[in-house]
């Protein structure tokens, strides 16, 4: 049986051009003499949908494509998911389904049993989980059909579900586990997704074939990465990471005695900024627009936003600001300048010095006499946001947004400032990261200026201002961060690690303190485990480690 | 028996609060001679932790004061929601418990069933449900005792859940009802508390003790109205809404004959006000703030969100700042003079022309000749952001966002501008539903100035602007906007029921389209059964509706 895998990218809501896009990949597959095509999990409509699945038109919609796709299906099977609708009055409304799709008609519907409900997961919200377990038999094989989590009960050691599909499924005898998944990216997924994929072949003695979404919707980042285990675990197709492919399998050579594919490579770095620039491409792509502003300052994180944009989008389609206060450096100017002319972006420069004495002014007899402190600061960072704003509106960009992990956590940044934008790039990578992230890019040549790497982190807000001034150094900050954020530890662990306590208490404090600011900010690009955003929710109003 | 019923109003981790309260509340009732008291569900860590509790820390101080509370339960029963640990190495790691507290120690743990996993409930993604249904024996009663949810599966035409907790415990033949609930308020929901409650009494046969949080958590306000029925579904003691109240029901004389108290009244635009004052109240107050700011426009919704804010603070707490632009109406600045002057609010005038007329000049080589538009509405709502940020940050003020849920609906404001605050007052009001709040405001003496409520609305950022010019008469809008965010309803469906075809596609592709601002804003006190904010969860690069 050859077995065509889709790798594609969908886009949430657009029906018509996720028709589309099946309908070319059936075609290609069956020109490939494939006896059967797997697409994603929610392919239909895309992934994730959320609240839209609360809408009965939508739910409409996805059937009526369901119906065209079954039309398709004359000479080859189609297997794709898509919402179904829960035929008993009890429980949830919906399930999360894969169709079996052959001969112009519906042959089975599947429903997935373990849901995902955590992190930046919320499928109870929608769906009833599965109870009935039956294999799928198709041309003489008997397809065990899952769909993500259905798997990933398999080998943890604290595993979240009581039972597990594919244990109620073993007693039918199947031939093959199909996989159909919507796995979002972060740095060690790909390397965990193998992990659990081989467990369930060896568990089960099954080969199995996975396929799973490419492509960004807003924050999270498909990395695709489709692949078919023989029954000993060992990979004997994997799909690249972040690009559309569509390809075949054949079960009959797959327990040949070939030698494995040698692994994709899967450095941290360079999975990170290859997410990154999908993460941009598509948002932008996605939305329909194409132009990009930001403010570069001379620090690294503009810089790194920089460069990231202009590989996603085409330099020719950023536009950099430099905005100087009485504060700025010499150097920050000619360090962006030759970043630009490195990248081939256009730049403009726009002080903010007479804006700022403006303001100042205007402001006085409201300040009642009170000296200099974090509101100048603030009102530096905000009044650069309202000229690039003012330009993203004049002429169409979108401005993105170039806070880092490390200043999101700790809320250094101005709300309304710094922190504005329709896209925050590198807002899950942490500054030590960052600076990670900029070696990887210059490892060929220079691109970004190695001063803008070594000079110290600096806001430049205020004369001879340091970040260290006001935070710990990055790379202890970084690390409690990691440990609280990620591993979520809390103080007496952490501390217990040999952390200082009183750098432990205070990064804590300052984490929770913040909600109020990482609650107003732009979708952040996920690539890691634990992200600001829709996977992380915590109270504002709290009291907890303050 | 006598049971009191501690309805009181907690904080999100403040452990040593929370138990300082539960503690005197204690004493008060042992006073009062009761058998037992009644705390609300997750009561020792308040209500909605949300992913604190994936932190040991956090639990182990919650293991904590239950300990505590316990040493307190001497010749009383002390019955209180916490988390517990599931002892299972499968499923999710914790319980959502009741603890019920005897004689110095731990007598049992029930945990809950029913896991509310929509809206904004995100209860599946910590806990497991309850599996084992047993009663608790107390003094001669034999208890059910349940969490929120497991009471609201009955009566439904549509049961979330497969099961109902009560129908496994009728077999070991209960005396009452046990409730602890944190079910947070909109304006119909304590109606449709007393109807779920009452139909419970109703299928048990069995009397019904029910507590519920009073306070505000960010967005989520809990009204309280804790309540005592009979065994027929009558109420026997009600206690009042957004009040901490601690009472003592004695189980005895609630069979006797007497007449059951009058209900609470529950007018709409009554609840609404009172829950949005304590609203503002508990988030300035739990966060340890006295002082409000606000940009006083002349128009409806400032006039609204000062009232209340003056209301919950104190006008001596309020700041009111105009800032007319060349834009502005006459009748605005005295508009909002006779407010500030009816309501006793200091207020500043600080015209934003001159801030306007330097952005201008500043921006205009980077504006390409392209004319007046959108670009120049947006600049002056956010240069008035800008001052109210600095004054701010300057003095220790919280800014309060006025903007009502009609124009967020439709993206009718400014990113970064009018859309700023700490917290949004009115964003779940409907445009036409700020009028009837302010009528009721205005019931007994004119607080707001007539014209402000009869004058046309008008953003004022262009010359002789209405709202009207870019959306449709607000009573139509929100009628729209009342089936497809409310009543998730599709286009097809709310042109089925007479509405324009051009007005539903037009609003509900602008409510799509504007997911990205509301993104960015802050937390909306929620009123109604579906608030923008962690209850209303939507992509924001989709098409759908586009």
């Amino acid at each position: 049986m050859k077995i065509a895998l889709a790798q594609l990218n969908f886009h949430i809501g657009n029906f018509e051009g996720n028709f589309a896009k099946m309908s070319r990949a059936v075609a290609e597959a069956k020109a490939q003499g494939a006896d059967m095509i797997l697409f994603p999990e929610l392919a239909v409509c895309g992934y994730p949908p959320r609240d839209f699945l609360e809408f009965n038109d939508f739910i409409r919609r996805c059937d009526a494509v369901v119906a065209q796709l079954a039309e398709l299906s004359q000479g080859i099977a189609i297997v794709v998911g898509s919402p179904s609708v829960n035929p008993r009055v009890e429980g949830k409304d919906l399930y999360n389904s894969a169709f079996f799709l052959a001969d112009g008609a519906i042959l089975d519907v599947v429903h997935k049993a373990l849901l995902p409900t955590y992190d930046v997961f919320d499928e109870y919200r929608y769906f009833e989980p599965n109870r009935d377990f039956h294999l799928v038999h198709w041309r003489g094989e008997r397809l065990a059909l899952t769909i993500c989590e259905d798997l990933w009960n398999v080998g943890n050691e604290n595993p979240l579900y009581p039972s597990c599909p594919m244990d109620e499924l073993m007693a039918q005898e199947p031939t093959l586990i199909l996989n159909l998944s919507a796995s979002p990216f972060h740095y060690g997924q790909a390397g965990e997704r193998l992990s659990v994929l081989r467990h369930n072949c060896e568990r089960y003695g099954l080969p199995l074939v996975y396929v799973n979404h490419v492509g960004a919707q807003t924050e999270l980042l498909f990395d695709g990465g489709s692949v078919a285990l023989r029954a000993d675990g060992t990979v004997y197709e994997e799909l690249p990471y972040f690009e559309e492919c569509l390809r075949v399998v054949d079960l009959a050579e797959m327990g040949a005695n070939s030698p494995p594919p040698g692994p994709q490579p899967r450095e941290k770095y360079d999975l990170i900024r290859r997410a990154l620039v999908m993460g941009i491409r598509d948002y932008f792509g996605k939305l329909g627009f194409r132009d990009a502003i930001l403010g570069l300052s001379g620090g690294v994180d503009s810089a790194l936003t920089l460069v990231l944009a202009a590989e996603a989008l085409g330099p020719e389609h950023v536009r950099a600001v430099l905005m100087p206060s009485p504060f700025s450096s010499d150097h920050s100017i000619a360090d962006s300048l030759a970043l630009c002319a490195n990248l081939g972006v256009s730049h403009d420069i726009l002080p903010i010095s007479t804006l700022y004495e403006t303001f100042l002014a205007e402001l006085q007899p409201l300040f009642a006499g009170k000296p200099f402190d974090l509101t100048e600061e603030n009102l530096q960072a905000r009044l650069r946001a309202v000229c690039l704003m003012a330009l993203s509106n004049k002429h169409g960009y979108i401005l993105l947004n170039t806070s880092n992990k490390s200043e999101a956590a700790v809320g250094y940044g101005t709300l309304y400032g710094d922190m504005c934008g329709g896209l925050s790039v590198i807002g899950d990578v942490y500054k030590t990261e960052v600076y990670a992230l900029c070696a990887e890019i210059n490892r060929e040549r220079e691109v970004i200026p190695a001063n803008i790497l070594t000079k110290p982190p600096s806001a430049e807000l205020r004369h001879n201002q340091k970040d260290s001034d006001s935070l710990p150094e990055y790379d202890q900050l970084d690390a409690v961060l990691l440990q609280y954020i990620e591993h979520r530890k809390g103080p007496r662990e952490i501390i217990a690690m040999g952390f200082d306590e009183e750098l432990v208490r205070r990064t804590l404090r300052l984490v929770n303190i913040n909600e109020y600011k990482r609650h107003q900010t732009p979708p952040i690009l996920r690539v890691s485990p634990k992200a600001f955003g829709m996977g992380r929710r915590m109270p504002i109003v709290g009291w907890y480690l303050h």
